[in-house]
């Protein structure tokens, strides 16, 4: 199957297949249980630490998995992705990895700490105003004339079967520590995480209900599920969650989540660093704000996981130091 | 063997019986390697996550393997210890773990982040002035009067072989990776931590040098190691590195030290700083100043890893979160 065929069924098969290339590639990244955390959800929380991913993010897997899945003798045409920092990486580190060029287009207010990695790995960015410009529209006329590859952030089977990986795992993990999930609550943007975890969840541990955490004011994809048609959040509104900030979900994820998703949690920016508090107190783990919404919704109280096996993600840890050090201040005063 | 008798020979196969007794109550923590980091060195560099064990750090090792050594009909008798914060949360959590009663003497000024979590694990506190107060002479008259058991924090041969359990881990670990270790940085303050890992090394793997990494103003190990005499640290200093702020090398650690460590770092506070901003934005651990002296000697370039490969500790992650953002805000100064 072709990395450009993206109207293909995304499967379990399919996520499966992505664990299978990724085997040695991508770090298994550990499940953490933290008996401070417990106590106050009342039940068992199993933290899925993905910010020690490489690049500091799960976006590495479906990266890792798009890019190995292009013909060697197509690798030199590049790919060419948009992203607002998280996938840049990944799929910067998956191109120097299969020798691969490539170019990202991001926001031009993108933390540095993203985009210098994304030049350490040897990318080309193309800066973007993501207030008043569509990176798709700038995508389109480079993508023709270079005839380079689309690797979208998650709107792609490759992209949301590899990101699938993490629910995979995780359940593999719980099993290894005598624990059956309940309930997944997943940091979701545009839906490539939920949708590729909900797809392989479905399979091998039906039981498992699929939340998702948002932030405030980018709450559309539950908006979206409850009224069962895409909403668009106002992409003019200023976020921390920079790294979740999507404007609507994805025409393949969306489905997949309408079907899948059981239900939606909706955090303010204080429950957010708050959450961030948390991790650098009792897990010893940065994680970023768009990162930190699931564990929110279990700190805040907004979701119910008293006598429950709850997962969580931590889905990236790349935030800006100076606003990491303010928003720990902030949590505590 | 009791685990009153503090004369005892340490031993590797002390070691391998203290990792027996932490299988499966002891957290495998990671052995990391990134990729950012290698550069910089120009070698692997392998870093120890004992920021994620139990507690924080490293210190729950030789708790769990002194607590679990009391008999059973002995538990109630208590265990009495002093410590600046890490060994304290560490002997509080095995000593509920064996339903033992635990007192810790602790420095007044200790970061609530430590204090807290030894009252939520049910211990009790005596707080001394450490600037004044010797501490030792506080508990000797609590210890007779109530008869408890000492649980030191690192002059005592269970405390030293659980601590060396750190080392065993990591040379399996890396040799996963494909790596033999050729040296090992150690964060050090009263020696146990490094004798108990120098123990096992010298059998397990003796062609890695060991090498410890100490703060200015209390790097007393290596000028002890240097003269052949036991020297003291002034410890009315102020130190951002209290978990390692140590007086001086302990009686049963120093020998041992003496005879298997190769050479020794000693760390600015600047250097200190720089390392956990470093930790924040490419490993996305947190890490104590105490603990980050290892990754400072790399990064400020004191060690020279150049071609090697080398094994580091991130030896703890309890820091008072006000401390660390300042930290950070001044490492990017």
């Amino acid at each position: 199957m072709s990395t450009e065929d993206t109207h293909r069924t995304i499967t379990a098969d399919g996520v499966h297949h992505a664990a299978h290339r990724l085997a040695g590639n991508a770090i298994e990244t550990p499940l953490i249980e933290n008996e401070f955390l417990n106590d106050i959800a009342g039940g068992r929380v199993l933290v899925k630490a993905e910010v020690l991913q490489h690049c500091g993010s799960f976006k590495f897997r479906g990266a890792y998995n798009l890019v190995s899945k292009i013909p060697a003798q197509e690798r030199q045409r590049g790919v060419l992705a948009w992203s607002s920092g998280n996938h840049a990486q990944g799929i910067a580190r998956a191109a120097r990895h299969f020798d691969t060029p490539a170019t990202i287009i991001m926001p031009a207010d993108t933390p540095d700490i993203k985009t210098e990695k994304v030049r350490a790995f040897g990318a080309d960015i193309i800066p973007y105003d993501r207030y008043s410009e569509d990176r798709e529209e700038i995508a389109k006329p480079i993508q023709k004339e270079r005839n380079m590859i689309l690797a979208p952030s998650y709107d792609h089977p490759d992209i949301i079967e590899g990101q699938g990986t993490l629910a995979l795992e995780t359940v593999a993990q719980a099993r290894n520590q005598n624990a059956e999930i309940d309930a997944f609550i997943i940091c979701c943007g545009g839906g490539g995480l939920t949708s590729g975890c909900a797809t392989i969840l479905e399979e091998i541990s039906p039981k498992t209900e699929v939340w998702i955490a948002e932030p405030e004011g980018f709450d559309e994809t539950w908006a979206s599920i409850k009224s069962g048609k895409r909403q668009r959040a106002d992409i003019t509104q200023r976020t921390i969650c920079d790294a979740i900030a999507t404007p609507t979900p994805g025409r393949l994820t969306f489905p997949i989540m309408q079907r899948l998703v059981k239900g939606g949690v909706c955090l303010t920016e204080g429950d957010v660093a708050k959450a961030m508090l948390f991790a650098l107190k009792y897990l010893k783990l940065i994680v970023e704000p768009g990162g930190a919404v699931a564990l929110a919704a279990i700190l805040s109280g907004k979701y119910e996981a008293q006598g429950k096996v709850t997962a969580i993600t931590l889905s990236g840890g790349n935030v800006d130091p100076t606003l990491f050090a303010s928003l720990i201040s902030r949590a505590q005063g």
